[in-house]
């Protein structure tokens, strides 16, 4: 891999992605330049805390100035806004990228306000935690993991080149692939088990005759597991039900359809059938582990907190 | 706590339960002699490998034969059975109990076929990974976690106070609880996400514009986590949803409305409506981790694999 440097990085929005970011670019000297944009005061006042960059503004046009490469890591609702803010201020031939969770609701929001002189290059590192802000962010949180590029057809092959670059750096593996594709692959893999997590939290919370206190009690039999998800940026998931709001139907309409039919098995005592499936699925897992995308080790790997309350 | 010790034990099953249990009971020494017994002549060869115990067969009846305390973890459909075999050979004033995931059933089951002469007293402890079998078991398994037990109105005391003590010496924490309650609360915190992963990695691997490979690349973004689940025992999760069937259709009835109206909420943009039960059920994970039944460390503490596949 040849080595690649820009002499001025924007990160606009300062979260767990783009805090991350900030503590890569530094690590691996990335940038001579680290410029932070954040809309809240108290978060930029957090991130110069941090030391996440050289400089730090509320303006997203004075942010870019200059800067060969502009990351947007903000709500993905908030990308027209973003996009509109620094449009005149873009140098020529600068890379404007985002790591939204949608892509084609962030092209139709992005592409038209970005002027033609710079590269915008969707995308969206597939990469996280259940923790946001500033404070959130850790350099190996891309290691190993997959950041997929959404390019537009007339794409510039050297400004994609680099950009692919910075990902790997990061420690990213890079896939391209058509915005529509991606929206649905990420509906079924990512914003589906988000929004069956965020409901399944829901019920629970609203038992009359089983109490919050024993739900929490013997959430190690399972519940537990889902609360991690339903932990997750509330701003943020709102926005990617908004925007990738086709998908995600399409999705809840099939995983609808597969709990009537196993729930019928259940009502009818079909044995059979809940053996089959309950089968089926087991194979999966493994089949994550061996692509080096989970660990081997038993539940999760998760150590038992020692300390009693 | 005063020390409890017994003359003879005996296991029948020896799965991640059971083997669990053979390590801790040979750990500290809570037993002078262990009597493992399991239905499969292989399983049982693994065990004697293992050197879980004193003395292997396949024979329940053989088993039991001047044991003290009999424990019984089979899946919940093979527990009449095993109660059928056992009951004539049981010494008087022995200790009966399980550990199965639904009481009233296996309380329906084996109460009838036990000899009054004998203490009967079911138990459920709240712990466990997605590996089964012999190999799957280890000593600080039920540490921090907890027991219910479901004692029945004419249980005698001591003996309860010994299973009790036996269990905090495995490092349990106990909760006596009626078998009902036991099952609808545990039909909310383990069987419906249990069903609800089963389901989801189901429908992940029947579409037909996202491929199976596609779904393990991007697990990290959130599927992988419902894998985990949806990795456990068939045999075993078969017989909960046949043996806590009104309490798991009620839960999944529930689960299903709560579905409904998140998925209209994103038919009609209903962005506060989303933000509300996103925000909300934030904070029931801190609650867990608070009550000691989760680790504070994003991602679980998740170790990424580092070695590239």
């Amino acid at each position: 891999m040849t080595e690649i440097k820009f002499k001025k990085i924007t990160l606009i929005g300062i979260g767990l992605i783009g805090s991350s970011l900030a503590r890569i670019i530094k690590k691996q000297k990335l940038a001579d330049h680290i410029m932070i944009a954040t809309r809240r005061l108290e978060t930029l006042e957090r991130a110069r805390a941090l030391n996440l960059g050289d400089d730090y503004t509320t303006d997203n046009a004075e942010a870019v100035k200059d800067s060969d490469l502009i990351i947007v890591s903000v709500p993905v609702g908030a990308s027209g806004q973003v996009a509109k803010d620094i449009a005149p201020f873009l140098k020529p031939n600068a890379i404007v990228t985002d790591v939204g969770s949608t892509k084609t609701s962030v092209i139709k929001q992005m592409q038209s306000e970005l002027p033609s002189h710079v590269h915008f290059i969707p995308g969206h590192p597939i990469a996280g935690t259940e923790y946001s802000g500033p404070d959130a962010g850790f350099a190996s949180l891309f290691e190993n993991r997959w950041c997929i590029l959404t390019p537009l057809p007339d794409t510039n092959k050297k400004a994609l080149s680099n950009l692919s670059q910075f990902w790997e750096t990061c420690g990213a593996k890079i896939e391209l692939m058509d915005p529509e594709h991606h929206d649905l692959v990420l509906a079924i893999v990512s914003h589906l088990p988000h929004l069956i997590a965020y409901n399944i939290v829901g019920t629970a919370s609203d038992l009359e005759k089983v109490t919050n206190s024993e739900v929490i009690t013997y959430s190690a039999s399972g519940f537990r597991d889902f609360t991690r998800l339903a932990a997750s940026d509330p701003t943020m998931w709102r926005d990617v039900c908004l925007h990738n709001k086709d998908a995600i139907l399409e999705m809840l309409g099939r995983f609808s359809e597969d709990l009537a039919s196993l729930q019928r098995a259940i009502r009818w005592e079909d044995g059979e059938a809940l053996f089959n499936l309950f089968s089926r699925t087991r194979a999966v897992r493994r089949t994550i582990i061996d692509a080096g995308q989970e660990i081997d080790a038993p539940d999760f790997g998760r150590q038992t907190p020692r300390d009693k309350p």
